[in-house]
């Protein structure tokens, strides 16, 4: 929790429990303690809430786009105001993406290469060319901690030959962000380049990925390009063969994951970080998370329900105000409504992973899970009319 | 600021400079020091504010609207769920409208006649009747502390005969309103019903309102239709008139009204109370309130601006967030922008009341006017590029 400014990256291990791992990472905005969850801050906000509010629920890091930042206000301008943590008044870790996964899902007119890829900005139609080398520049420029190499991430299922074609180019733009990070001067700011495992569901190209990429001297290491539509299973089956693969002594990191079983059963096969816009989209759209699972507040089970969402729970969002008054916020159209229902949302996803880190380190993980799921399984309280 | 609960509806003048007044409301949810503004919560919520926001500002009242909240989520339905303070979280004064204001603007197919008004809701389309006597009961069902009456407010200009059948429709509805007021034990609950004072423009018919209704016994008066079209100096001209012959001894309330400008000179007219969607509607169209005046953060004059909207506000909203966050959340479109800017500009008008009070109780008011108008001539400063 302690702001240790100007320390360089580093990870230590505090507890393992079968595979789940309890550690801490420094940057040079402060400490992480993992498994982390990190809000996602796409536009240098964490959409509906106070900067303050995010940092309050217990989250040491959130995640900026490269995709979204370079185009609107631009890597740049940040750079001239002083950089993205006083950008969006966030003095805490920022871990930033390599804007290649948005590239790939927002923008128009794509062409890849071996060079990178061209296309079109979604904001004004202007034609980028987006590098290893670039990608690098930019998040230098935005002054993240924790930074990404540019990868491509094919949409599951792909033929073999797709998966691999992706994941060699991906080792080759890793060797060539790894370059470019230390010849901006990363590591003497302290920064942390991670690099992305690919290659898909096939367990011979995640392991080669995992494998090559160990040798190259990342500070941590993502697991990409899974939870782009494949089921649970084959994303947790994927996860079982790749991270024993990763160095034990550096972060593992999941890209875009995901539900809270998914975290939970991430963090049973080794996972370290985590990152997601379920919470905050969900938020916006009338759906509550709560330790009993998914609560639609658009149901007209609610409209007259005096509870809260979660009498239990320590934030006010949860504890204070009536379903009934979310069910007619959220009707009404107010703004409010994503408000609340965001705040609770983070809330119970922070809550979890402070009850995870607490388990590992306790070595009652499996306890952990088991009541976790049993309380999900549970599901939402009774409607009140029939109490 | 403390909260009197269960105190009746009473009204003490503290100071008076010209016609200026300082004073003090009590009702049954608390103080309210006037002149006060109340920051509009349409549909039982201060758009993009936590209420707990509004009230750190300094709001003692918040104002809700009768015909949006009948019609969703029902004024039946808050009072099964305790009433509206309970309802929306806010256990201070609430001020309702009387609902002829929006039925008039916002409903279709109306139909007005001696006995009241019928009309199809925008909602569902349903068909509503509302009388005054719905009206009072309606506002009793919601529980607020201070209710209006029905009355029939015209568009400006009108002709005479239009405005003369309106304010002699307005006093016998005002009249009826007052029978189930007291029928419906409003005064044994401590609550407060205001009269409204119509008759256009014409000083004639606004010296005829004011006195008939000052012989009936209401425990506040309203200025309704003005700020509904006409010029500034017709609306202040028409105060000059109006508020003289109210009575002293209870407080004046100038309905939906408005810039800070026309708060400050009517205060010098007379007017105790405040309500205007002014400063929460800007909020979330990019624009934004000091004391210089108005800031539109749409401006690309923003774009690198590092400064805050005003680094001298005890406003977090205005001292910490730069000018360029500010332009950049607008131009993206986040929540957050309009979360900042409402925040900024209710701190704004809470200030200005702040300040207004703070004035006439020392008897340098017509000193505070003069400075608070050439804060606002001086305008913004200027662009940051140009220092």
């Amino acid at each position: 929790m302690t702001n240790n400014d100007n320390a360089p990256f580093s990870f230590r291990l505090i507890a393992t429990d079968g595979m789940a791992r309890r550690g801490e990472i420094r940057t040079p905005h402060g400490t992480v303690r993992t498994p982390a969850f990190m809000p996602v801050g796409t536009q240098a906000t964490v959409k509906a809430m106070y900067p303050d509010q995010v940092r309050e629920l217990g989250s040491d890091v959130v995640l900026g786009n490269t995709y979204h930042l370079m185009l609107r206000p631009t890597a740049e301008r940040v750079a001239r105001l002083g950089g993205l943590h006083k950008f969006m008044n966030w003095p805490h870790t920022i871990l930033t993406d390599s804007g290649g996964f948005q590239v790939m899902s927002l923008a128009q007119l794509r062409k890849l290469s071996e060079k990178g890829v061209t296309f079109q900005s979604h904001v004004d139609g202007q034609k980028i060319e987006m590098t290893p080398e670039r990608s690098i520049e930019i998040q230098q420029l935005l002054g993240s901690d924790i930074q990404m190499q540019l990868d491509e991430c094919i949409a599951l299922p792909a033929p073999r030959e797709e998966a691999e074609r992706a994941m060699r180019l991906s080792l080759r733009w890793a060797e060539r962000s790894r370059v470019q990070f230390e010849a901006m001067g990363g590591p003497g700011r302290g920064q942390a380049l991670y690099g992305i495992v690919q290659g898909g569901t096939d367990p011979e190209l995640r392991l080669e990925s995992a494998g090559m990429l160990s040798q190259m001297p990342f500070e941590g290491y993502s697991v990409g390009g899974l939870a782009v539509g494949e089921p649970q299973e084959v994303m947790l089956k994927t996860l079982e063969i790749t991270t024993p693969a990763m160095p034990a002594d550096k972060p593992r990191y999941l890209m875009g994951v995901g539900t809270p079983e998914d975290i939970l059963e991430s963090v049973a096969r080794g996972i370290d970080q985590f990152d997601c816009v379920l919470p905050t989209r969900a938020g916006r759209h009338g759906l509550a998370y709560t330790r009993y699972g998914k609560v639609n507040l658009k149901n007209a089970r609610h409209a007259d329900d005096p509870r809260p969402l979660d009498e239990t729970s320590p934030c006010e969002a949860s504890n204070r105000y009536s379903r009934a008054y979310l069910h007619h916020l959220v009707k009404a159209g107010e703004g409010l409504a994503a408000m609340l229902l965001t705040w609770n949302n983070l809330a119970y996803y922070q809550q979890l992973m402070q009850g995870i880190r607490d388990a590992i380190e306790a070595q009652t993980f499996e306890e952990f899970r088991a009541r976790t799921r049993a309380d999900w399984a549970k599901g939402d309280i009774p409607p009140f009319a029939s109490r």
